[in-house]
């Protein structure tokens, strides 16, 4: 099986498919893009991609190219990103002086960095700097990334989960060509558009809260073309083959000017 | 007056000050989190800080930083992002082989590149890749970044706007030490917790939909260390200086486990 992802080999993206999938040959793409033209192509089976962070928030990117592509949402996965501190075989932690990697994943690490007297610098990728640190031999320098960056390049890790925010995780959705039937447990998620008016978010919610139906996600999107309209992303506990949730999908039709069910799938339970 | 933003001198954020304020120093930090510190050290008058980008979403670390800090949102601005693409003087666009920029930038101008036959090659920053062009002296090399970043760098501009999506806002927020009091037309932002319980949102927006009170933005976010809560972030047309919604946020008290007002300001309208 074949799952594409956007990054370098040993991007937290890669890592999140050898957890989720047990068996799966990683296809690595430059952008989201492609990511997603991969599977619509059929060169890949399935796509893993990032669609919202505890720290950064969603990715509306993702959400975009879910749209405009006819695919299905299959599962979703939730990766703890614990970032580790990487350097060269046999240097040792008083060394280091510099880490590089990508801004965010600095930023991430800033209070462990201080408290080191360790000082930031930025690269393109998380992944990437530890390929930049292999290349450059330098053995005052240390790369952060994930655990699978430092094995890929035979790097050591001297530190592992070094982010001052514990709190730190990425949700992935699976992304393939075929709509499934999930069965245990299912999560929905669908996207809408409201007319901008007083009170109709609050209708459009109570055709869920009528039916006791829980909700896990809601986001508002403005519609930059269209300044009078509002794009909603709800994630719901339920599933389109289930009665009461295609009765809420079909009142909801009611109120919205645009409905679309990106996937049913089985919820992630640790 | 001093205002703080994250980048470096070119950065959109710095763009934002000047569009914003018609004088002001701007003091340039490393990350958000010494933004925040300049600010509340009163080194810094006020920030400028991204909190949403139409493309990619909110920006939940400096809405962390809100929460963390005692700080007043004072008002807002949105800022249509152009990114430009920029060489140095003399070069023509036919010259243009390779595009260096932040991944962002790239990923926003990739359609562009690729039919004008341009390779992109990431680098840490917008501003930076300007700066790093102008010390290479590359004349095959462009770099993607803003107008006030080519101004700055004494480099030319190409091309403006080439971004593939046009619909490219970044909303900006003004943060002070001191609660603003708006006149005329005013938004506040709040952030509040609900127990995860079907209906609890519903309850929670019953506050605003009774008193056609226009909601401008909601997003859940799970909280990971306390998994049955739910933050919500929401936005709304009024000023707690109002008596309805003075109202409204004493109704939501009675819902909410915590409830906080980040600040009342004035709307921001082109």
């Amino acid at each position: 099986m074949k799952v594409s992802f956007q990054g370098e080999p040993g991007a937290y993206s890669e890592q999140a498919i050898f957890e989720y999938y047990s068996e799966a040959e990683t296809v690595p793409c430059e952008s989201f893009e492609a990511v997603f033209d991969s599977v619509a192509s059929g060169e890949s089976d399935f796509a893993i991609v990032p669609i919202e962070n505890s720290l950064a928030g969603s990715i509306h990117q993702n959400y975009d190219l879910l749209l405009r592509h006819n695919l299905h949402i299959a599962g979703e996965y939730l990766l703890r990103v614990r970032h580790c501190l990487i350097a060269l075989p046999g240097v040792k932690k008083e060394d280091i002086r510099k880490a590089i990697s990508h801004p965010q994943a600095l930023g991430q690490c800033a209070g462990y960095l201080r408290s080191h007297g360790i000082k930031p610098e930025q690269v393109y990728d998380t992944a990437g700097s530890v390929k930049l640190l292999q290349e450059s031999r330098a053995r005052h320098v240390a790369a952060i990334a994930s655990r699978r960056a430092a094995e890929l390049y035979g790097m050591q890790i001297l530190e592992e989960g070094i982010e001052d925010n514990a709190e730190n995780y990425t949700r992935f959705l699976a992304v393939g060509r075929e709509a499934t039937v999930p069965t245990g447990e299912a999560k929905t998620s669908i996207v809408f558009t409201l007319k901008n008016q007083p009170g109709a978010l609050f209708k459009a919610l109570s055709v869920f809260a009528l039916r006791d139906i829980d909700l896990t996600k809601i986001e508002s999107r403005p519609l930059q073309g269209k300044p009078w309209e509002y794009l909603f992303y709800v994630d719901f506990i339920g599933s389109t083959h289930d009665e009461v949730s295609k009765r809420a999908l079909d009142h909801l039709g009611e109120y919205a000017l645009t409905l679309r069910v990106l996937g049913s799938y089985p919820r992630f339970r640790k």
